[in-house]
């Protein structure tokens, strides 16, 4: 099978690079378009990326000599297009929101599809925000984004902030399963990786935690509600539900991001078992179609007092399953548990190409 | 005018090095008897401490110079007491539960009065678990609890957990201003000097956070409820409310524990601007006493964003001052902020000072 | 080909652990057998490493069912090896040093080939101390050691000390090439997993170095004199030089040790781009004869001004290659270059593989 | 007594900061002027610091009120002299090193003394590269650069790099007891408030150590040349001895610099005894005149196997004393230690101020 060509933009970004090591050796996807900021414009990637990798493991070796693209010359991206090397976009952008918004819609009106990772569109109506295991039928908004905007082919699908990973699948499982969830309160323990590079200062996290990051508790709080939300006519609809209280700090950890969870549930309630069984067997599409980067089980239940943990758990099923565990009543709400996720990997790139995978296997790329 | 003579149990360990280093030029109290296991018994502190002195500051010098004692030996503390080297001592003792209790009961019988770090003791209902600024007058058990057990001079008070200290003030400062408090949601990131020494084994924390400590999450949810509780005739009764779902975390921070916490109101609810006011004009009777460790305000507010933080708040005031800030609504509760507290100083042998201080002050010692 | 039953002494320890899930899946050996102290024995390992397993690899599923046995007792071990499912064991003992010696050698004695972690036969003359890559040849006083001991088939080969793998082969490796080397100073930034479990307390690290390691400079700067002997008619004759200082230093990482090397050469001195050359094209017999556990190059010169450092460069080529680099002239001795190696993987548990693969490649297993 | 009233150049960033912080309450002297880069200027300090005070202790209350000057404008520094707020200035500019000499040069040109902290004149050979206990004697080279520059009041004297604090003061005392010192071997730890803010990423150093830091090995190398060094009829001539080699390392740590160091003596050599004792009763001017911020004993000998250590040691006497251990006989140069110093302070701005006492006590302030 000839792989498809795909592009990365932002690519000496943290993020970026992040896509780079996750696609070597990808069954289906081979990265032969790279684009950053006009500062790594004519550089041979190997260069502009000198002292600035942060990953032990490595792209596909040809990516080391392809010449980094200015991303904002979206035309070059069309030449790429248009002779094979750039089927669609892996967006890994870092500017400001609006030129982000701008650029993203830029590459889609040319034609290229956009697999963002960016925040820019998380909230734009007709552009869903996919969890694979979630809310793969967002993808049915796709036709009514592209009418919408009169382009043929390209699109823009987003993923959510890496902090909501760790509740939000284990969260919809459960109403997948029938029980309402009503309220949640949140407490995230969040790795400096999700900070990108130089992130945070180290001498504000040695030693210390910081109980506070910029915009995610608002992020925490409310990109739940689209991901739960449904495709009405012209727009996703915003779920009504959950009501979310998120409490976010940043702790000296290299990657994964924990979250200690108490939730309400509506007048049916499961026992701690129920709850552990319908994590254990909770099976999405990207299961369903066996996609390559998808996780054997999207959820795994930890029986150990004191797992998950971010340095054991994190790089389950290669760093893509979420780790729940510690799960008990709540003496204030009903239940409450610890979930935990790569927020690199699953809760970044990782999450980005298996966006990608559901949507080849839908036929939109 | 001639300091008072105290002894410290547990000498040796984590919390009574506390003890030494925090006596250090006290104005009223001055270290004269050290005990500790038979290990080091017939010791010099200086040399049953060598090589496990973890603190920067040091004793007052001619404690290193004191023989520590057996602790289990009763008796050696009574000769001393009757010599003028021992009115009362603090216990830092580090044993079996059941073992502190008879220990401790010993003391108080032989005349000596206990204030204790210890757990042992929290749930005997004629001990009173005191938080110097919010339940001095718990201090009236004392009679009691001398009368229920026939001793003359003798008695037991013990103060909270570690991990309580930074929201149990703030709690109590917003009851004695009018407002109930019916529910609370709390997530600790602790520092490791709360586990003792050794404590946590450096592999399972560096670049890692625990979700889980033995035992923790009861006393977080179950101690505010004694201390916020009234003296009947014969015990302490507590209160009944708030209802505490509490989430405990080891962080790799050296010292200092966070609480993240969201809380629930009764029908009166204090704005935001209110509970700041409420909160920097707090005022216990340490502070009315003027107490020599007593921090000038109990409750420091912050306003910044990012505070308070272990590294930087731990050490206000004497390390005495809980700082609390991100005051701010919780959309499922009402109110959420962050509370922080020294967990080895106001959380340990700081507090249980404060404690003896407040009992010189009322004449028990 | 079926596949050589082995065993793992020490088993539930740290590198026992490191041993198992280093095992799994490995070509040659399978792991049947595992032995622990008489507190574990009679558990299977599964019950036994409760709670205490602390890597994020596993073993083969099937050794978490094998039943434990009691490390003292040789006949078990003796008993399996008569029914095929203990050809050999691997030593990762953590006992006292004299009870280890005896105990290697009792297995030894009973016709048992011990390829050994422990330091308790690395001063034995008759016992090689390997590194794969340098001092294969010392394999042939195995012959030797048999007949001092009235050995039949049974033997104990060992391994160095992790803090030496960092700069023993860049040594030999320019000794190979022709260059004596007179002197050597070295410094070691060494991480938390080569104290083993519990090890290093997090109080005594966290935000902190410890300028001090019981042991680990006398080991440094002997232990590789031995290696870089010569066998003799009846044991391994060290070598005269270098002469070495070592200065170890604990740190807090998890893993990987770091060498900050000065070394003086005899008349002949390579330039830097010369020993750049010399590390970049060694090879040893592992590489010769493509042992499974033998990395592709055993030394990988980095060229970065800031590299090797242990969280990018400790799981290089499986983690068992070495990483040198920051190569320049010493304005004191001649040359000066930082090392770095996986201490628990190159320095413990994978160099002892390596070895046992050796020794199979040769005949002896 | 009347305090001097001084200016702080560059009173925002992490140096400047330590300046203001470390002046709080100073008997001789009291800030009254701050200035800093042109975006801060018009500002309180209080505004130009919010959000980035990196410390526990504050600066007198008065400063948070002081207007911030544009650093770049020596005219308003001359108008606050003239009025008398501004007797001298500590330099802790944070800017291009051509532009930093320019404009300390300009202030002294101006008739206003600086004392530097910053590296730009550490090779301008008129100017004394001061470290109290050990050269104090450079200051007789004022008057000359005075005369070659025609400047009237104003002079220029600068203090080393932080990383050269642990070892020159104890080589010095070496030298100064009659040992010659030939060469030396170094390896240095240190902690990442070295950098300044942000400084060195979270990223990188948590669970790492870096063996690289841009030009610091250079300085390590060559400064105690100029300190060791003699005045001349028209400059500071370098000392010839000894030949350093320098390894520097970044590390995880919050303050403190540790060096272990292996050197050689000429001829004569010391006992470690005799080294001990000659540390031990080491004292310079700034102890003689006994200076508010000199340390009682510049070197504290540590008998402890496993000291100093950043964490225990870095305060050690105001965190002006040095900290000397692990005393013992090197293999390959003659002895070897471990020094450590507080990078901020005394490597910083408390040498920084502790050179400004000495120049008022010679009566040039």
């Amino acid at each position: 099978m000839t792989k498809i060509p795909v592009g990365v933009l932002g690519a000496t970004g943290m993020v970026g690079q992040q896509y780079l090591s996750l696609l070597a050796n990808h069954p289906w996807f081979e990265v032969r378009y790279v684009a950053a900021s006009p500062r790594s414009a004519g550089k041979t990637y190997k260069e502009a990326a000198a002292g600035r990798w942060h990953h032990a493991a490595n792209p596909d070796e040809a990516v080391w000599d392809l010449t980094v693209q200015d991303a904002n010359d979206v035309s070059r991206a069309l030449d790429a297009n248009r002779r094979g090397d750039c089927a669609f976009v892996f967006s890994a952008l870092e500017m400001g929101k609006d030129e982000i918004k701008a650029l993203e819609e830029a590459y889609a009106a040319a034609g290229i599809p956009v697999v963002s990772n960016a925040s820019a569109h998380r909230w734009t109506d007709d552009v869903p925000m996919l969890i694979g295991e979630v809310n793969s039928s967002h993808i049915d908004i796709i036709p009514i984004q592209r009418k919408n905007r009169r382009w043929d082919r390209g699109f823009i699908v987003v993923k959510p902030n890496c902090s909501v990973q760790s509740y939000v699948t284990p969260l919809y499982a459960l109403i997948e399963a029938g029980y309402e969830v009503k309220r949640l309160v949140v407490t995230t323990l969040q790795a400096v990786s999700g900070a990108g590079y130089p992130g945070v200062a180290s001498l504000d996290i040695l030693d210390n935690t910081i109980p506070y990051i910029n915009g995610e508790e608002e992020k925490s709080e409310q990109e739940p509600l689209k991901i739960l939300g449904s495709v009405s006519e012209n727009a996703i609809v915003n779920a009504a539900e959950p009501r979310i209280s998120a409490h976010c700090n940043r702790v000296p950890v290299s990657d994964g991001h924990s979250a200690c969870v108490s939730l309400e549930f509506g007048s049916r309630k499961p026992s701690v078992e129920e709850v552990k069984k319908i994590w254990s067997s909770f099976r999405g599409l990207p299961q369903e179609l066996q996609l390559p980067t998808a996780p054997g089980r999207p959820i795994i239940v930890r029986e150990e007092a004191d797992r998950p943990q971010a340095k054991k758990d994190r790089d389950a099923d290669k760093a893509m399953a979420i780790s729940a565990g510690r799960i008990r009543p709540c003496p204030v709400l009903d239940l409450r548990f610890v979930g935990l996720s790569h927020n690199t990997v699953r809760g970044a790139a990782g999450g980005g190409i298996l966006n990608a995978e559901l949507l080849k296997s839908r036929g939109y790329i």
